[in-house]
């Protein structure tokens, strides 16, 4: 508590803009070595906002209508499911149910995965079938088992409010016909640029606070670096945005990435997940089989290592992961026309 | 805007608790003559709070408790539809749609009226089947079309969390088995009385304030008065909390009240709806087949009064009614285990 203070003095004097990132890297230098510096030194803290695409710019107005259509139900076509059914905010924004319950209570056959910090990921969904997240805002609205509704249809319903065509005309001015399935994407897109969760006891561990984390969570570190878990879950988001086949013992067969590229080599394959927040965006794994951080350290060990951690270890790990939970955002309900 | 801080000033002055309708009282006497004291003299402000059963005393636990259960989809059987579902806090705390949608996207009979300012209602329902916040609770959670889980089972699920029985213990404290239905039902219900909607313009306007509502809404509620409207739309909440006699023409065949009484007298009747933030929690009447507000107060004149109101005049009561429309309750999403 005392570092956190002393640290956000430092932020103040010397860094007043966008400080988080290079912070960290100040706080790194500054840090009392307690020992696992060489560890803490293969981590990245999560930086204040994700790459922004420059056909995208971040905008208030984008942000503010991005915002609307997350928690807008009236583009499904049950009028009751929106984004935020299944990324729900009080639920870490996903679901914590196993596979996605949908239109008319259809189940999907994947786990929803949260929104947060999104941004921060080479690719969406769990086969990586779009690369962005203006690839990836659409998709639901119109998937059959999601929220069911044609796009042109949702277009209307939002062309209906006369609160909807005045935000996109601010969020897109000089456009001649603003309100459009691209601008939805784009609108949503900014609102889930901004939902990152800074300053977990991890990244303030990282950017110098050496208390931030407890003497276990820093072992499970240790641990996470040792026996090889950091090879995929690296860089700010805990993922390498690669592809790895993972197949769950019990499971149902979901042939995973195979379905979008048909290549073998991409049969059962599913993109690595963040780790950030994981304590809070239980079940995991695609087919959200797994309800216990633990367990589901130990299948990954054992299917993605070859190794069995002895449960000392996977206890550390499993209190490392619970280090990466951080602040939520601050979102409001927005007031819907 | 001035008289605004001038009152703001004097309530702190002078009635520092809870001093809504006290205030209320003092301001109308000190209002400026603006013409329209006859007719002001006839409505109540919104006290701050509802009546409070002395069975469920309403404390900060039951509050925060009921808050986590109102947004809590796990207690439904496909484990996404919450209260917040179709009470929606970004619609009004309604769903703006004709019918209620639920489980498995069976569409309900009727519309879905909004929880703010419920705790103000003499009885619940459209049909005024329960008496009391209290004994509405349960309801939607074990019917069939809405969330569709039995309440043991609702029991159950929220006994798994440590999260919720430790809030039950410190809602409830001193019992032995505070996870039950009542419990349940006593921190919904505590909840809901919270989500009142004070301060809208008519409510500053009653208060002394003779500028907060235009001189169209005093037209408006002049003529509210004069033809007959508040016979059954008086009191805070704008509802005698009795029920009526009314045949949508077009509109499925629904008994009403009969269903629930026997009683032929019953037939078709439906408790008189309150009218407070009616502006936002469109559509109207208990099949939701009227969307515009206009639209609803002329069929209101014909069927419950017998007269056809001038155009100008149905405008002007419009614009009365949107003076209704209250500050929204300040909630933010809570976490949930």
């Amino acid at each position: 508590m005392r570092r956190v203070k002393a640290s956000g003095v430092l932020r103040r004097g010397i860094i007043a803009v966008a400080g988080v990132s290079l912070l960290g890297m100040a706080g790194q230098s500054l840090a009392d070595d307690d020992g696992y510096a060489e560890y803490r030194d293969r981590f990245e803290p999560l930086p204040a906002l994700p790459p922004i695409p420059s056909d995208n710019s971040l905008t208030k107005e984008k942000i503010e209508l991005g915002k609307m259509l997350f928690f807008e139900p009236r583009i499904s076509s049950s009028g009751v499911i929106s984004c935020a059914t299944c990324h729900n905010p009080a639920l870490g924004w996903a679901d914590r149910i196993p596979q996605a319950v949908g239109h008319q209570g259809q189940v999907g056959k994947r786990n929803t995965p949260t929104v947060l910090n999104s941004g921060f990921l080479d690719s969406q969904f769990w086969d990586g079938r779009e690369d962005d997240l203006e690839g990836q805002a659409l998709g639901p609205i119109e998937d059959a088992i999601e929220m069911a509704m044609d796009l042109d249809e949702a277009i209307e319903q939002l062309e209906s409010f006369e609160a909807y065509t005045e935000r996109f005309d601010e969020a897109f001015p000089g456009q001649d016909d603003p309100v459009n399935e691209e601008n939805v994407a784009k609108a949503l897109a900014s609102f889930q640029r901004t939902l990152n969760t800074p300053n977990s006891p991890f990244d303030r561990y990282l950017r110098g606070d050496t208390e931030a984390m407890s003497e276990q969570q820093k072992r499970g570190m240790a641990a996470f670096v040792d026996n090889g878990c950091i090879a995929c879950h690296s860089g700010p988001a805990l993922t390498d945005g690669q592809f790895h086949r993972f197949e769950l013992p019990d499971g149902p067969t979901d042939e995973g990435r195979y379905v979008i590229t048909g290549d073998e080599s991409d049969k059962y394959a599913f993109r690595t997940p963040g780790l950030r927040n994981v304590g809070v965006t239980y079940p995991y794994f695609h087919n959200g089989m797994v309800d216990d951080l633990g367990e589901a350290i130990n299948i990954m060990a054992e299917q993605m290592l070859g190794s069995e951690l002895d449960d000392d270890t996977v206890e550390d790990i499993e209190q490392f992961l619970h280090a990466m939970t951080g602040e939520m955002p601050d979102i409001s309900f927005p007031a819907l026309p």
